[in-house]
């Protein structure tokens, strides 16, 4: 028996999982990140102690997934957005000291990496790339059964290679990243540049934010795609393209058996946004090969995959 | 002990070794790749004849690191290029017949990339990014102590990303691809149009062909760069450039601990290029941390790379 957390910015999540991903308890609650580091830290550690079976010992372990630039080795979150004030904070060894339980961290795309491939789209295979599309763009690769994790675990930043040299300046400050060119940010921004243009005039994204282009969001665009209106339309295949191309590279980069893409905007679009990028990949790829048996699909966990990645990382750490 | 084999496309090199790396015997002929499939296979079996102990059981296993796309898990090379007729041709599985001992197979970047980390300039590191800058540009990825393979060993092919989305055509037929742009034809080609240019002339890098321009090669201009030919200086260091961009993204991808540059273009010529990779790569990554104690630098094992990747790849797979 595990204890998942998903330590968001918006919510936390917890859970009582058995190995096999059986789910005995849960609770979220909304994180009040402002309250500050500490506040968020004593409500998570009440959370875990809801979920808590009856005798603790019986728990083997806790994993938590959190935001943003952290060592999953020595257990130190580096900088979590939108948790300010948890900066270089020791978070494994704190909850190991309060709760006298093991503990392991992961960062969230990581652990959506191992959630589906342990419990979601990615059951049953060794290789397998995940890409999250959502206000940024992060990615998970397992190689061989491995999470790839690199010298400190900052390995497979995949929103953050280039993709486009003169494109746009992406949050990270370098230019032209994948992030900068498909997330639902650069969807958006990309839509209220196009919607100021005369022809931009004619789309219904107008209608869904009442005339005031600078609410326009990349959930506005969907949902116009997903009407059928052309501008919101070529601009989602314009991301979808250019997700496809960099899946391309990540082929022969990973050679992986398996694309899972998950996040809100690739949830949301669905085909409108996978077939552009499946139709890129197809055509990007230098052989065959890459192709074989290894499919675009969507993520399968909703809202669970942060609890189940959790479960995943402390399966793959402490056991079935 | 192991028999380790560098199949290439110009030289066979076979080797006895200690799996620490004492070499006992050795042996070095030409393939002869135009006497067909069968007869440098041949000559490939004899040559392990020579170097094989005395007493053949105690040569643990055979490796073997071939060129070109290659199946390590099956055994089979698909396609090698300056090998015609090696096409899905089951190698690991005709030497274990014909010789009755163990055999694995890798293609040869990979096998640089482990030669290196176990017994070159990645000794100690867990995480290695190998890129050899040749005839083509490949790699070979070491991620928390393994070698990156994917499904079907078809992983790590780190030419093949895009760098330059409108640039030239690559080998493979994709456009912009590193290797188009930074590999040794490639920095040929971009010298000889510089050179039919006015400002061209000038250049010493057309003594060094007795003014045939057609016959400029990657090695003249890095010899004219070395003797300090401006517009020579200027394409190493635009090839360095590209190199650089694209380790940066590598770091993105894998967090590695130390970078290899090897091959003939980056043997040759040295910190003229390597310098200009380092500062792109510095400018380029999204933090400082992928820069802490990670170096760019020189491979070290010269010709022995490939002997000693395959000795790699043996102790690796049957052990020490």
């Amino acid at each position: 028996m595990y204890i998942a957390v998903d330590l968001g910015g918006t919510n936390i999540r917890a859970a009582h999982y058995k190995s096999n991903g059986e789910l005995i308890a849960r609770a979220k609650r909304s994180t009040h990140a402002k309250d500050g580091n500490e506040a968020v830290l004593d409500r998570l550690i009440e959370m875990i102690g809801e979920v808590m079976p009856p005798i603790a010992s019986d728990a083997k372990a806790i994993a938590i997934g959190a935001p943003g630039p952290l060592n999953p080795f020595s257990g130190i979150v580096l900088r979590a957005p939108n948790l300010p004030g948890w900066v270089d904070f020791p978070l494994q060894k704190i909850i190991e000291e309060r709760l006298k339980i093991p503990c392991v961290i992961g960062n969230d795309a990581n652990l959506a990496a191992m959630g589906e491939w342990k419990f979601g789209a990615g059951r049953g295979h060794a290789d397998v790339l995940y890409l999250t599309i959502s206000t940024g763009i992060g990615g998970g690769v397992i190689s061989g059964g491995k999470l790839i994790l690199g010298k400190s675990g900052m390995a497979t930043e995949l929103g953050h290679i280039v993709v486009a040299p003169d494109g746009a300046v992406c949050g990270c400050g370098q230019r032209g990243h994948l992030e900068a060119m498909a997330s639902g940010p650069a969807i958006a921004k990309t839509a209220q540049a196009r919607l100021r243009t005369h022809a931009g005039s004619i789309s219904s994204i107008i209608n869904l934010v009442n005339g005031d282009i600078d609410q326009v969001t990349a959930a506005h665009v969907g949902e116009a795609a997903q009407a059928g209106d052309p501008i919101a339309m070529s601009l989602i295949v314009e991301a979808g393209r250019f997700i496809g191309r960099a899946i391309a590279d990540f082929c022969h980069v990973f050679n992986p058996s398996i694309v899972i893409l998950g996040g809100g905007v690739a949830i949301n679009c669905g085909d409108l946004l996978l077939e552009p990028a499946r139709a890129a990949m197809r055509s990007r790829v230098m052989s065959s090969i890459y192709l074989r048996d290894c499919q675009i699909v969507q993520a399968q966990l909703g809202d669970d995959v942060g609890l189940l990645g959790a479960l995943a990382l402390a399966v793959e750490t402490f056991g079935e």
